[in-house]
């Protein structure tokens, strides 16, 4: 499709064509989150299994911690970024969602 | 710190030795999602300027259509995911959270 010959110019506006190129990388940066998502469920659920072995304790203190450096990340996005982070942080629990 | 010399070994017990690793793996996922989700925040943003600029109109059942794309995107994380995948679609349109 190109702007020039007009011919194939989109029917309803123009706004489909400008907006087509921004969906793709949306789409393209949703694939990225979404594998990032998944390997970090499948290494906090390791973690946890490493933190629980036998003879071995990590302190609920140092566990608390962690979950806040969390929660701190995500906070440049106010409410939502603290919303993202505890889902994250559920995820890396095993709680809803998919076995890693 | 290695674990062979023993001398080195953390005083604790050896999980913190076991996780750290996989500690800076997650917070290095994290940097990863937060980049992402500020470039889709600002990518999902301009789309909402150029969708509505002037003499152009993009029908809301196409905008609706492109929004359960993503919640279908993010179905794999269950009830997490449809969380994640509104948080998403919020901070595009432009509610709480940070300017682009």
């Amino acid at each position: 499709m190109t702007a020039d010959t007009g011919a194939d110019y989109p029917a309803e506006n123009d706004a489909e064509y400008l907006v087509e190129p921004l969906l793709a990388e949306v789409e393209a940066l949703d694939e990225l989150i979404l594998a990032a998502i998944r390997r970090r469920t499948a290494l906090a659920r390791q973690l946890g299994r490493t933190m629980i072995g036998p003879g071995r304790t990590v302190s609920s203190r140092s566990q608390q911690h962690r979950e806040l450096a969390v929660l701190r990340r995500f906070a440049e996005f106010d409410q939502e970024g603290r919303t993202l982070a505890m889902v994250l942080l559920r995820l890396g629990r095993g709680r809803p969602g998919p076995a890693p």
